[in-house]
């Protein structure tokens, strides 16, 4: 099913030059692009792939407007990665079936339970007592909410997402342990999105909390009081351990790992796979890897890194002899 | 619903100090404990917190009798952490709503399963051929537990948990692989409390086995033919590959590694993120991470960290100069 | 339920020596094998416990022909180990129960999905619209395939599975974030085996690609528009990002994590543990993993580890002194 230039532009608005007839068929990157598919160029260092590209048309910011009219058919607007993914949003919504039933008949939802009426919640998906499911909220499928949990509005949780199982509490008693019932809950805010098979961890008194716009990737474990800020970001496999309290607006590379207990300031970044082991007070980018190398070398390196205290004593003695 | 002192006193022991008749309306840490809430304090080095506290009881340990009592009411007990365990156990069931059927209708359990007739089994879960569920034990909701593995008595099974999926055997032929069917299957012993989404796989030919009171948090992967012994509390997103031999007692940090066919002791701790690549045989605790850093920093550290050994073979040339 | 040695050897081949009518109950490793077992040798170094073993029977190569003869009953095959993970698959066939219907009354399959009539989909899978399910494909239990996704022949797809949530695809817009609809899916080959909780993601405007052969473990993620090549094996807790292309024969060890946007070439091995940030080009082994050691030496290994760059700086000087 195509959508045609100008009904594209009639829906989410821009500077538009062409033929508002074309039938776009299809979205595609600018390299690949064919003469019925839409592009965009966010990043003018592509501009060489513009020039050379086969587009119906492109999705081009103010500056790239001269090189953009040169080629063909553009749409000219402030943010053209923005705008790119509001197309995405038209186009899965114009090739969207008309909905099935708000709640599958396969969900089991609690009756004290409280789903909005318009959101969606997917086969197989449990919901328990007392939770709430907030205003154009969808639970995809296989999505378990628990007792007392709070989800707010337009939020997306995958498949297999876990809300609310208890966080990770035990009171150490006579070589065994003690668990400490998990009571409080997880209060999400709206806007949030949760990958797949990504858990979230209920308080022990007080809740965990996630604020509005965060985006959680997949396989993600955040424990039990953890807050995470506003529009905050974290991608893949990451772990979060309990009553870590993170910012807004952070960007959290995949399967990094956060101790507990500890603060992490608005906007800052921790690279890929790092271990975060104290608080970081100031924005910035943060990281700690141990580089990738091959085997051989990585051996050599690895054995002399368990000596290098050694070696440090060893420059200083030289030091002191020279 | 509240609970009075003198009921929580009645149900757990402990020297009492106060007015049994008080309300308690919640449990709260020490800080922020309002009059109608009970606290506790555990490590002596909070008792400035106490002096401070509005709770309207404190647990504490003899040793804190006095200023506890010059403060307000307290309950005296050996161990207050473990104590305040059972008081969130005691404060869960009072406030537990009337049990559904224990098996929920939306669970598929085969007709030679075994389940006791006092375990719960919630929504969606699926115990397939010859699975065996102890007395008392919850498997929470979208439980997975596959032909032949045992659960034994009062566990705790969380969401998504899967039990018994195959484990990762295959023999290279012909520039592919073939199958190498996994005839073993899991073992859990009684206590044991597994979080949301972890995977245990079943043996290849003997079984894999949890010991008694073992505890693991969330999106744990447990390989096939492990064992953890007895009390062993494993953090979440770790990994524990293919035959890998933990002991009793040991306590595993949140996104740890542990690569099979090694040993680890009992009482061994091994720090989140950490990467265990050899069998440890003596208590202790042991880490390999990565320290974390601004960027800039860890850019040139790193790259001269692949230079490593070079560095020594130059400290060894300097010292036989000087 | 036995086997006896002439039914193997009659269903898998292989040169027989011994007593065929002898009832082998089960297969075991070579050093606790009982008489009433089967057993194999691939590693000549384990001849010593071949000539130990009390097997029944033994699977050895043509070079292990004397000693084996020399201790009772062997099978002689080219390569032992493949042969013996046809047994497990022969011992599985023989015990499996009587197959109930393909399709379980709990899974949700849309009326719009393709399944083909010998594939098997267990309980509480949802296949959603326009999903493929190849023939002899096996759906464990709770799997989840979403739109448009295809899963090709003799496929096995573990509990919990995940595929074709959406990419974690974001445009920052406003302070927040516009959502990329993932307008991509999930093509994945014939003999394709997938672990337990493992996600792999939907692309954003192309596919996700799982060539034949490929065998992923437990608590994998797979980001949108990866690439993975035939036969290619990673193990548990791996992160692979976006857009990562990874060549065919690779082997990616546990809780591996893959940038995104690069290249691996065919028959790279990655460490398990190991950080991929950087394109590998050469075949051969690659590990990046901070070594493990008792926490003090650690301690002061890693303070002078942040040094790194200032102890290459005072060594250079030392040099220029000398």
């Amino acid at each position: 099913m195509a959508l045609q230039l100008g009904e594209i532009v009639a829906a989410l608005g821009g500077e538009f030059h062409g033929d508002s007839a074309l039938a776009i068929e299809g979205l595609a990157p600018l390299e690949s692009a064919q003469p019925s598919q839409l592009a965009f160029l966010s990043n003018p260092r592509y501009r060489p792939q513009l020039e050379a590209s086969r587009a119906g048309c492109v999705i081009v910011a103010p500056a790239m407007r001269e090189p953009a009219l040169a080629r063909g058919a553009c749409i000219v607007a402030d943010d053209p990665y923005a705008y790119f993914a509001r197309v995405t949003q038209l186009w899965k919504r114009a090739h969207a079936r008309p909905a099935g039933p708000a709640i599958h008949p396969s969900a089991v939802i609690d009756p004290e339970a409280v789903v909005a009426p318009d959101a969606r919640i997917g086969p197989h998906c449990v919901v328990e007592r007392g939770a709430r499911i907030g205003a154009g909220t969808v639970l995809k499928a296989r999505v378990y909410v628990a007792e007392g949990c709070v989800i707010g509005a337009r939020c997306i949780l995958h498949a297999g997402v876990v809300i609310g199982a208890d966080g990770f509490g035990f009171a150490p008693s006579q070589g065994g342990y003690e668990k400490i019932e998990q009571l409080g809950a997880v209060r999400i805010g709206d806007d949030v999105e949760i990958g797949a098979n990504t858990c979230i961890d209920r308080g022990a008194l007080a809740d965990t909390v996630i604020e509005d716009g965060v985006k959680l990737d997949n396989l993600i474990q955040v424990g039990h009081n953890c807050r995470i800020g506003r529009n905050t970001v974290v991608s893949g496999c990451t772990g979060i351990a309990g009553s870590a309290n993170i910012g807004a607006h952070c960007m959290i590379g995949g399967a990094a790992m956060i101790l507990g207990h500890l603060t992490i300031a608005d906007k800052v970044n921790i690279s890929a796979g790092s271990f975060v082991a104290r608080s970081i007070l100031k924005p910035g980018l943060y990281t700690g890897i141990f580089p990738i190398d091959d085997n051989a070398s990585w051996e050599k390196n690895a054995a002399t890194l368990k000596q290098l205290h050694t070696l440090r004593d060893r420059i200083k003695a030289l030091e002191k002899k020279t």
